[in-house]
């Protein structure tokens, strides 16, 4: 660090990305994003807006919050609109945690809570997940303040069924809940029409993931509006043209299209089981997993090997060196059926077993 | 607020953008947004990229990184891609100020600043501009902490010469110097160039004025490698994805096309003058602007008065209430000669006096 940079600062542990490789050939499978080309409609919507750069987006976002209420079934005063759903989950942090309301969430989550708090100067707790991977949810609702639950949680999968994220909304009034529902899509159930209901809840979505726009950066938070208004006055104090007119519109083009949407979770969901019943067949253990991914480990074999391994014949997966206990689990993306079966084939070498 | 935010932030006051109208027909003075569309290589390029949103952007900005240093003149690794300047600007307000070192800048100047401040929850100290709107240079240097001059001034549109910032660069080595340089390409001087040379430089830029592209939010910072290594750790624990990958393909796209912003930039300065010219005659005063606005009062007339004439006559124009020895001001966007020929009639009307 330079001399300039802050003390506070010091101890920052900035989170590592998914590699981005450059110039090789990979298949992949170690960011989770979709297989898909975005919808024709996000693409034509994207483009027009292209040629009127030269004016500031429309700073309240109106015609994104307006179509995302109507597909959502909420208000659009119940909504906002951040660059990527990083931005609006590091304004919770920023928000809703302080010295007397630390953040809490799950020792194996997404890897991004811990940096946020630091960044944002929020002190955290972390509640160990159970042995299978499962949620300790008497744990999270014996640990004083406010909880961020990845929903299907990230690396493992699994998801938590409405009703037990109703019963942590319900077991403190007082304390805010925020649910981060980026795989939402792919098989999990969501508590956005429960802003209603709660006003102790925050929700997260992003594009990245089922809409095929990580490249877009383009995330909603949905709240009560007190909440909403709470995070606006953040936005407005940081950056109030904080998402481009380009995601702005092709946004609204992605959610004119929800056949699209959903023909391609569809298929991810698909592809999802064909990849879990081939890698059992080869002898993983896997998680039950609610989204775009799965995670899985060979009994027996390195995490870290597998992971070298399938790099050198052109796969990348991700690969999580801590906490020891899923460093031999590998989070692999699903992708189309060619490349699963690409995956399933070199694993089968790597391992010399049978598909 | 609602219950559940954070008390440090009770005392924020965000900051208010130019107003963006919806519906109604205006003339937009009032963003300092150009007139004139992005490059065709900024649309082209853009558009090719929409294609590929699946994929998350180049967390490295490596491509843009690249054009941007042979645009000016410096190494990749000394210059940070961010969504937008105030991005950059922020995370420099968090990362180079403290308790032990406030913020300094001048009472008028860039509105952000202040709420910057607040937001990272910095002390910052204002140091009056001289009676003239000039930048008082020794109260600047008097003052301990780590100087933000925006340079042209805004809304001021006055310029300090590169030698004057290199006094303060010079003056104390220990000091951070960031000059904010988002409307430098209209007649001012850059100091991008020093950063080899002093190491507590860091000089920002925006590609929302002079290459038409407000709407794509992206902005750069310059300094010396250790600096930049400082602003990619808060990057990579803000949001590493900050860029998307739309508007780093249209900025690489912009660069390319260096021939395009020169002339419109010539054409904005040659509006400059002839909008300077006709406001004399109508009796205004104004400030030697090196920007794509000019500042202006007319001496016995309340700015807010002309400023609600005008929008009347469907014309918006930037008014500050505050402080007080600027609210009778104006701040009027360059925009195309058509435009700024409606505005000298419209003013001509409300005066009274013959353009």
């Amino acid at each position: 660090m330079s001399k300039f940079f802050s003390n506070k600062f010091s101890g920052l542990a900035p989170y590592v990305p998914g590699e981005q490789p450059k110039g090789a050939k990979y298949i992949k499978l170690n960011t989770n994003e979709s297989p898909f080309p975005p919808s024709p409609k996000a693409v034509a919507a994207g483009a027009k807006a292209l040629e009127r750069l030269m004016l500031y987006p429309d700073p309240e976002c109106g015609a994104l919050c307006n179509a995302a209420a109507e597909t959502f079934g909420v208000r659009p005063e119940q909504i906002v609109c951040t660059n990527g759903s990083d931005e609006v989950l590091s304004w919770a942090f920023a928000a809703f945690c302080d010295g007397d309301r630390p953040a809490v969430f799950p020792d194996v989550t997404y890897g991004f809570y811990p940096v946020f708090a630091q960044e944002n100067g929020v002190p955290y707790r972390v509640v160990p997940l159970k042995d299978d991977l499962t949620m300790d949810i008497d744990a999270l609702m014996a640990a004083q303040g406010t909880l961020f639950i990845a929903n299907p949680n990230a690396p493992t999968g699994i998801a938590l069924p409405r009703n037990v994220i109703e019963v942590l909304l319900r077991a403190d009034p007082g304390r805010m809940v925020v649910v981060d529902e980026a795989y939402v899509d792919f098989g999990g159930e969501s508590v956005v029409k429960l802003i209603d209901r709660y006003d102790n809840l925050l929700v997260t979505q992003t594009f990245s993931k089922s809409r095929s726009m990580a490249g877009a950066r383009l995330g909603l938070g949905f709240a009560a509006e007190p909440v909403i208004r709470d995070l606006n006055t953040l936005r407005f104090s940081v950056n109030p043209y904080n998402v481009n007119s380009v995601t702005l519109a092709a946004g609204v083009g992605a959610l004119s299209d929800p056949a699209y949407t959903e023909a391609n979770c569809r298929t991810i969901v698909e592809n999802r089981a064909f990849t879990a019943a081939g890698l059992a067949k080869l002898g993983f253990e896997l998680t039950d997993s609610k989204a775009n991914f799965v995670f899985a480990r060979c009994p027996g074999v390195s995490g870290e090997v597998l992971y070298q391994a399938l790099k050198a014949k052109g796969i990348l997966v991700r690969h999580f060196a801590k906490p020891a206990r899923i460093a031999d689990y590998l989070r692999i993306t699903i992708g189309s059926r060619a490349q699963m079966e690409a995956l399933l084939s070199a694993l089968a070498e790597i391992l010399n077993r049978p598909i």
